[in-house]
C-alpha cells in the first residue's frame, strides 16, 4: 500500500499510535520538515500529547478508534509494538499505509515468529526452542533464558533460568520461548531505517549497556570493534530490513560473543533507545530519517558528526521522586556542551523519564559527563536538597 | 522581576506572544527540555499553533487577553516586538518576568531610542537624525536611508531617497529618522543570549545577504574576517546585551565598512533570522539559548560544530505558489545532508516559508547545496512541473 499523497498537495499528515518518549522525539522533526502529525495517547497529557495539537485520547486495541485517529492520514506509525496485528491488517485494507507494515511489525511482536524468519534466512541466533512445559525446558537445557513471546519490553517478560524449580510463566498459557544463555563480550545495536522503495541508511554499530534489562548507556560508535564485524552488523540488520519488508527504523540488538562472533538477541521497528545518540551525534537522527521512510522520502545521512558520542538513560532511582526541572541549574552549568533530553514525564522508581547525549573527541570525556548528569538528574548522586 | 520557580517544582510555563515561526521553532528545543509553552497566536492554524497544543487565538494588543494567556505563567516573551510597551509594563507589574523587559525592549521596537541609547553608549552607528519635515532632510542631506522608527520589518518602512522628491513618510504624523546611507562592504551580524543573572554566550560573527530587504543568505563564521574586528563585534553585541539588560538572545545587525569598521545598523531582542544557522551548525541553538536564559538556566555553548554552516532562506518567488512539500524529492535526494526547515506555511510571493542549512568543509559547497536547495523549494529554477 503506497501513501496516497498527491505530488503537488500539501504534506500529508502521519499518524501516530501511541503517546510515549518516541512519539514526543517523532515531533521535533516533524515540526522541522511541516510535517502535520495526528496523536492517539493512551491518556490526556502523556509524553506526546503535550507536543503534538492535533490528538485523540482512546484505546489502541479498538479499532473504531484507530480508524477514527487514521481518516484522512496518509501514512500510521507506532510508539510501541503492542496495536493487534489483526487491527493492522484492517487499516492497511482501508487503504492507510502502515509502517511498518503488519507482515514485517509481527516479527517485532512476536518473538517466537521473528525467532522462525531469521533463522529460515541464515541470521545467526542464539539456540531457541519453544517451550511448553517443564519437560521441554529440561530437555532444552539449563542455564537458559524464558521469554514470553508477545507483550515483553525492557526486561519484563523475561527470566533468568537455572533449573526447573524457577520456570514461573510455563503452564500460564502464554507461548514461551526458550533460548540459551549466551556468553557474551557486550551487546551491540544495529540501527537501519528503510524507505518502502528499498532505500536503506545504516548508522555506525553502537555499544549498549542494559540495567535490569533496561538499556541504560549507549557509546557511539562501538570502542575496538573489529571493523569487519561492524560490517557484518550491519548486513545483517539490513538484510533483515530488506528481507522482512521493514519500513521505518529497524533495531537489531546484538550479542557480541567472545568468539567474536554476532548473534542477534532482539529486534524492534520503531526508533530505538539505542539511537537516541543520534539526536545530537549524527547528520541524521533516527526520528527525522523514520518520517522520512514512512513517507517514501530520500533518507539523510546516518554518519557520525563526532568521534563519539554517549547516550546515557536518566531512570527514576529508588531515592528522588519528583520532578527534573531542579536539576537544570547543576547540570547545564557543570557542562555547557550537554544536551539534554527530557519526555515531560514525573521521576519515578525505575521509569525512563529522559535521557543525555555528551559528544566529542574524547571518549573517557564523553562517558563521564553523560553519566554524571544522568544520575544528577536521576537523584543518585550529590545531596537531595535540591 | 524574577520568575517564580520553586527549585524543586515542576518545569514553569514560558508564554509566547505571536504565532509565527520564531515561536514554533522554539518549540523543538521546548520540548527537548521538557519546557511547557503557552501559546498566543494571531489565528488559528498559524505556523507556531501547528506544533504548540497549549495555545489561545487573540490580539496581542488587547491586554485583557495578554492577561488571561500569562495566566499562571513564569515568564513571557516574544516572537514580534509588536506589543505595547504599556501592555508589557502592567503584566511586568502582575508578577510575569518579562523576558525581554520592557524597557530593554523599547530599543527594538524603536529606531529613534535605540540610536539615542546607543550614541550616549558611544557605540558606532551611523550619522543620523530624527526628522519631522522635507527641509530636515535636506538639511541632513542626500542620498539618505529614512525609516520609521516604529512597526517595521523586513525593509518593510525603509526607504532609500535620492532627494526631496522621494520623502513619501515625512508630514504622516510618524517619528522618521534619517541615518546616512552607508558605503559597506557587508552586513554582519553579531548574536548573543544573556540570561537575567548576567550570563552571555556569544555566537560565531556572520556575514549575512539581504534581497529585497529580506536576510536571504547566512554564512557561519563570517569568510575572511579581520579577528579583531569580530571580537570588536561580539564585544559591541555583549556591551549592548549588558547596558540595555537584555534577556534572551540579542542580534545586533552591523555594517562591515570599506574602511574595516563596524557600524550598528538595527537591534532584534528575539531570535533571529541570522541566527538560523545555529540550528544544526552549533552546539547550542538560539532557540534553545533564548529558552534557557528566559529561565535564568546556564546558557549552552555558542561554539560552531562545523567549519563553514551556511543558511539560506526559502522566500516565496513570483513562478510559484502552493505547497512545499513536493520540494522533497529532489533537494533530499541530491544532498542528504541538508538541513531543512519549513515553518508550515504555503508559498506567496516574498514570503518566508522555511530555510535550509548547509554545513561542512568546503565553503563554495556548503554555498553551493544551500543556494541550489532554497531556489528549488522557492520555484525559483527547474520545470515547474514539480
Amino acid at each position: 500500500m503506497s501513501a496516497a499523497v498527491s505530488p503537488a498537495g500539501p504534506a500529508p499528515i502521519v499518524a501516530v499510535i501511541g503517546g510515549g518518549q518516541l512519539a514526543r522525539m517523532l515531533a521535533e522533526p516533524a515540526a522541522a520538515l511541516g510535517i502535520p502529525l495526528r496523536l492517539l495517547a493512551e491518556a490526556p497529557g502523556v509524553s506526546a500529547a503535550q507536543v503534538i495539537p492535533d490528538h485523540e485520547v482512546g484505546d489502541f486495541t479498538d479499532l473504531t478508534t484507530l480508524r477514527l485517529v487514521t481518516d484522512g492520514c496518509a501514512v500510521v506509525t507506532f510508539d510501541h509494538e503492542h496495536v493487534p496485528t489483526e487491527h493492522l491488517h484492517a487499516l492497511d485494507a482501508a487503504g492507510i499505509a502502515v509502517r511498518p507494515g503488519p507482515d514485517a511489525l509481527v516479527h517485532a511482536q512476536d518473538k517466537a515468529v521473528m525467532r522462525r524468519a531469521l533463522s529460515a534466512m541464515g541470521v545467526p541466533c542464539p539456540r531457541h526452542a519453544v517451550v511448553r512445559t517443564p519437560a521441554e525446558v529440561v530437555a532444552f537445557g539449563f542455564p537458559c533464558v524464558l521469554k514470553t513471546t508477545r507483550g515483553g519490553y525492557d526486561g519484563k517478560g523475561v527470566w533468568f533460568v537455572e533449573g526447573p524449580q524457577d520456570c514461573p510463566a510455563l503452564g500460564s498459557g502464554a507461548t514461551i520461548l526458550a533460548e540459551e544463555r549466551v556468553d557474551f563480550r557486550r551487546e551491540l545495536s544495529a540501527l537501519v531505517a528503510r524507505s518502502p522503495s528499498g532505500q536503506v541508511a545504516a548508522w555506525p554499530i553502537v555499544a549498549s549497556t542494559q540495567r535490569n534489562g533496561i538499556c541504560h548507556e549507549v557509546v557511539a560508535p562501538a570502542p575496538d570493534l573489529d571493523p569487519e564485524l561492524a560490517v557484518q552488523a550491519q548486513q545483517i540488520a539490513m538484510r533483515i530490513a530488506g528481507e522482512l519488508n521493514v519500513t521505518g527504523v529497524l533495531a537489531v540488538e546484538l550479542f557480541e560473543t567472545r568468539q567474536g562472533q554476532v548473534l542477534v538477541n532482539e529486534l524492534a521497528m520503531r526508533p530505538h533507545n539505542t539511537g537516541h545518540w543520534t539526536q545530537d551525534g549524527s547528520v541524521t537522527s533516527q526520528f527525522e530519517n523514520h518520517l522520512r521512510a514512512l513517507l517514501d522520502l530520500p533518507l539523510g545521512a546516518p554518519d557520525a558528526r563526532e568521534p563519539w558520542t554517549v547516550m546515557v538513560n536518566i531512570l527514576g532511582g529508588t531515592r528522588q521522586t519528583g520532578h527534573l526541572y531542579a536539576g537544570y541549574p547543576h547540570a547545564l552549568a557543570r557542562d555547557p556542551r550537554l544536551r539534554v533530553h527530557l519526555y515531560g514525564k514525573e521521576l519515578r522508581p525505575g521509569r525512563k523519564v529522559g535521557h543525555v547525549n555528551a559528544y566529542g573527541d574524547d571518549l573517557e570525556d564523553c562517558l563521564e559527563r553523560a553519566r554524571h548528569a544522568a544520575a544528577w538528574f536521576a537523584g543518585d548522586l550529590g545531596d537531595d536538597s535540591r
